[in-house]
């Protein structure tokens, strides 16, 4: 009898631990407990593009993941899958139509999409842009790479590789403005941490490969002590590393690229292409969603930490810049597609 | 003898109930639980800067609380009282030895806080830098106003105040980058959208409120049909404020200023200054402490959704633009500091 009142007793001290446990776990802001940041299961953001399949965006989706289950919230991947401006602004809509959470859009078009993005401010659907922006639509910022400081980048590393002297070249998509941007900052970081290195030509890849090759072969024949060439996108680099293959300059001519598709990685990997610059896709993906989150907490659930701010007009940073990585033949293998 | 084995089922029910929920509660990942993002309450994040008693840091500061508070995580705000370069570093060096989770730096100079800075990151200690910058440091990033961006902004308000035609004047600090970029970003913004605006005079108002007036009296005179001046700092804004006053210019010469201390709100309040451009300070806090809490974790704990990350180099995104709000009579009210 006296067992079974201890044993009575111990029941009843844990049925009070229970209501005890309970009762502060489930009280907001319990002294007791960290619930953290998150959301509801139910709760879905849903990423929208164009060219859906494409590996480059894998790692922008696999960010948006990431931040989903940190925070306990889901997501959806949707788009065009052909490069289709109507098709994508056809699956923005129906995507809105369904009232999501949030949505993160890389716009095929930097106009095409504003009306969309204009009906999903008028339901209160908070949308941020990233990879490619659509800067006079009503997407509350923003996030992707910085392409002039990509090109000071690309000019800093190929000042490491080819000394403090001698001859560069790009090869460009003159007609875009990214890789204008890029240029520049190739061009003027040269003139005023490198005034040795000389910029002797600026040439037009087209973003073709074969066209792209012709133009470095072109280059090298025309100065013969070249020491380097940026390209400011994937396919032209190939192009590149083709040229310098054939002309056998490897070793002299050091080909900076761009993007981080199969075919570069693996002339980085052999040594063709002395580095290329990877954009911070995940982050993109990522620091989208963490954004989305706070929006649609803000307007929704007056959340403790935005609450001061709500009334306020700064809802998210405007731009964020989700930085450059140098891939080269020491930490290739990291980026290729899993 | 019947009730008592009832109430002991039920007691024994109570406690398989509890070590259900404690188990699934506890585990990591469990499905049936989120726990979201969050950290320790002894991890603990240090914002340190200089002038630590002015109204300007209160909401960087306050963001950065609410951020830790969001995050289950503490912090402490440390810095110089003095405007003292060398105060600024000493702080920064004690805060580093006593090893905190990370910390986020407003440079009192661009260059002076570096050493410092680097010892940090030897000692595995995430440092981002908020406000002003210390670009050749180690720092991982930087978040604070984008002041070409700002100047853009003011030009497009200033026209939609003074109309598509006029004459229009700046006082600024000419030998600062960061006036530098607020005027090259209103002068630039004009020219390519305002082209029936012309900007017909910078002055130099030496960040100080009476040589400010004196600028802004001489600008009238010369310019008896100007139409409105976009003054980089708060000083200068109220200076110019009273210049408009003395002239009896209100309503013909519009002034848009910068920040938002006490002074230059309360000549929002009663109309003298049309506008003010206030700086995103919560979000340059708040964004903080959520990137250090990010560096943090990938290095110690390897979170999930940075685990993939982790050896790449994208640890943060690179910069963080916090984002201008146009201050006017209708919600200046909600910019006083509390």
């Amino acid at each position: 009898m006296k067992k079974l009142l201890l044993l009575y007793l111990v029941l009843i001290v844990t049925f009070m631990a229970y209501l005890y446990t309970a009762y502060f776990r489930e009280s907001d802001g319990g002294m007791n407990t960290v619930t953290g940041l998150h959301g509801e299961r139910d709760e879905k953001y849903v990423m929208v593009n164009f060219l859906t399949g494409i590996d480059y965006w894998k790692n922008a989706l696999k960010g948006f993941e990431d931040a989903a289950e940190a925070l306990g919230v889901s997501v959806e991947y949707r788009g065009s899958t052909r490069y289709d401006v109507h098709e994508e602004a056809m699956v923005l809509e129906q995507v809105i139509a369904r009232k999501p959470a949030g949505i993160a859009v890389s716009a095929i078009n930097s106009e095409a999409l504003n009306a969309a993005i204009a009906k999903a401010a008028e339901a209160g659907i908070p949308v941020v842009m990233f990879d490619s922006d659509a800067p006079n639509s009503k997407a509350l910022s923003f996030l992707g790479t910085d392409n002039y400081s990509a090109g000071a980048t690309a000019a800093r590393h190929i000042a490491e590789l080819a000394g403090s002297e001698g001859k560069v070249g790009i090869i460009t998509h003159p007609n875009q403005l990214n890789h204008q941007e890029r240029t520049k900052g190739f061009d003027e970081t040269l003139r005023a941490e490198f005034p040795g290195l000389e910029l002797v030509s600026i040439a037009d890849g087209k973003g073709d490969q074969l066209e792209s090759e012709k133009q470095a072969l072109a280059m090298m024949r025309l100065h013969p002590d070249l020491a380097g060439i940026f390209v400011t996108e994937a396919n032209g680099g190939v192009g590149a590393g083709n040229a310098v293959l054939k002309e056998s300059k490897l070793g002299q001519v050091r080909i900076i690229s761009f993007d981080t598709n199969k075919g570069t990685l693996d002339m980085v990997k052999s040594g063709t292409i002395a580095a290329t610059l990877a954009q911070g896709t995940w982050n993109m993906g990522y620091w989208s969603l963490m954004q989305l989150f706070h929006a649609h907490h803000e307007r929704s659930d007056g959340m403790p930490e935005s609450r001061d701010l709500g009334s306020v007009a700064f809802p998210l940073p405007a731009y964020v810049d989700t930085g450059i990585s140098v891939v080269t033949r020491a930490n290739v293998d990291r980026y290729y597609a899993k």
